[in-house]
């Protein structure tokens, strides 16, 4: 899923991601919720109408934004009492609350409010946030229940999340107890936040090993264009990232070849599309040097163009495991993948 | 003519671009020449390939921009010694360096360096002005057809540029002597520069009355929408303006019922499309309260979206122009435009 933090993934119209083939789209509860504002978004149709964007969308619980981005936070069995990055307003963000933000906005699948906590974590903090992230859990699910049918009658999935830091028995406790509610799909969070790549892959395991294989499991959060397919043999069906679209906006382009740092003064001459193997309509009409020079300038343009480029890598990475997985040669796939981006900048 | 300053116009993709109709685009030399330099885009196969542009293109001489950008400009009759504004680098234009760069660029339509003066200007000043910029005219010229075959064998037109200020017998004069050196197209320069809309219609109206009504007319550096008409009505073929795309990006919409400042509070709510009546795909898609929210938000897409906007706008009116000489109503059509946007920000 591409990143689209305020209801537009940073540099690309829906045009160019219908063009791009994406199905579904992230957006941020935290962002939306404090500008334009869920009732606003509500009042005008709900978030697809909001945007202009028929495809599917899901929208995270704000959690993960309170934790990171805003200032002052107090955690409380309640909620998250939080102070706005934008104003300095303070806010109670509860499970309740989340889920009906969420409700508002209309997305087609929901998080649930979990406690994100820092990596890497002692255990007695990971196993208090386990205790609260599972009874966040069950009043979100209950609100979310009740509540549903009130917002227009629009069928909306909630996920639960799966916390437990890097403790393989937590994260089996945290998907046992979350099992116990009947989500239609799961999530694994507080991963790919500092840990190293074969720790995330562990963890997941143990929470995807657990996960009835028939509801959508999602890995939030990452990843490294070379992790994506370890992800998937691992259960995994459902990733975002904001890394394609903010990659690009720093010129870094991703290529069947491993990492292009457009910026280097030895593209400022080179004829080459990006990628020669990409298919997108920016490697078929425009040169790296043509690109470079469109960054040293700066000119809007180079983020529109490396955006387009990079979220269709992602895409198409996508499509290449699925059809690894047709063939059996997902392990074969990730091999070549870490080793094109075994070095380099992330 | 969109501007397409540093070879690209400001958050619109050529795909775009040709979407909207645009036939022909201005890039400036000035900036091409600093970054990432006229030998590299030569080498690399001029303009059109580098930026992959197959539309015209139109380069100016250079010179605005070193009257209006650069530092410590000395102007003697050899040409206009200036620093960069990038990094303070000592270059020196003359006519035949202009000229140079501008066949090394490739580009359809190229022009003569002249000196632009500030307004309002006196008359010893503008007769100064006159006298070099004639000068600059023929010496461009002479450059121009002893090299043009030598660039590679694609044919430019080189446009030369009447000067005069605010005095009609100095514009008179200066079109007289351009006259002589047999320019396939000609410009007026200097005008839209601070003077009343009515003093640059008697200026623009003196120099077309004399100039060939076979060959182009072009006014430089025009205008705002209510305006174009007025000049087009003087005999004005071509016109240049970064409006259209600077003003999106500062949130300013142009519509059919004119200026919609688009961050404002009433149009939080507002359903409708920028402009009802327009036919571009950002009105047909996208909502006021949408827009409002991206520019809120700061994110590119309000950029891409309003500059989408705005050039449809332009361009819809020179199609409605064209419409009007048709069927002998382009005062008519200048009135409606005038009472559009009487009042406002520009």
């Amino acid at each position: 899923m591409p990143v689209g933090t305020a209801a537009t993934v940073k540099a690309l119209t829906n045009e160019a991601l219908e063009e791009l083939g994406a199905s579904i789209i992230l957006a941020n509860t935290y962002h939306l919720y404090l500008r334009p504002g869920h009732p606003l978004i509500h009042k005008l149709g709900g978030l697809h109408k909001f945007m202009s964007w028929p495809g599917a969308i899901l929208t995270d619980s704000g959690g993960y934004q309170v934790f990171s981005l805003a200032a002052l936070r107090k955690i409380t069995d309640e909620g998250v009492t939080f102070r706005s990055h934008l104003d300095g307003s303070e806010h109670l963000l509860t499970p309740e609350k989340a889920a009906e933000i969420q409700l508002a906005l209309g997305a087609d699948i929901a998080m649930v409010l979990d406690e994100c906590i820092e990596t890497p974590a002692p255990r007695d903090k990971a196993e208090t946030a386990l205790v609260r992230t599972t009874l966040w859990a069950k009043r979100a699910r209950e609100f979310f229940l009740v509540n549903e049918a009130s917002f227009g009658g629009m069928r909306q999935w909630q996920f639960g999340i799966v916390q437990g830091a890097t403790f393989a028995d937590l994260r089996r406790e945290s998907a046992r107890q979350l099992l116990e509610l009947d989500f239609p799909g799961y999530a694994v969070g507080g991963l790919a936040v500092g840990e190293p790549h074969a720790m995330t892959c562990e963890m997941a395991g143990e929470v995807t090993a657990l996960l009835p294989p028939e509801r959508p499991r999602y890995l939030m959060g990452v990843g490294r264009p070379e992790q994506l397919a370890d992800y998937v043999a691992l259960g995994i069906d459902m990733m975002d990232c904001v890394l394609p679209t903010r990659a690009a906006r720093h010129a870094c382009l991703y290529t069947s070849e491993g990492r292009v740092l457009i910026k280097n003064a030895r593209y400022a001459e080179d004829q080459r599309p990006i990628d020669p193997r990409c298919e997108c309509s920016v490697c078929k009409r425009y040169t790296r040097a043509y690109l470079r020079h469109l960054f040293a300038a700066g000119e809007i343009s180079a983020a529109i163009l490396a955006s387009h480029h990079n979220v269709h890598f992602y895409l198409d990475i996508m499509r290449q495991i699925r059809e690894a997985i047709e063939f059996g040669n997902v392990a074969k796939f990730s091999a070549e993948m870490q080793a094109r981006y075994a070095a380099g900048p992330a």
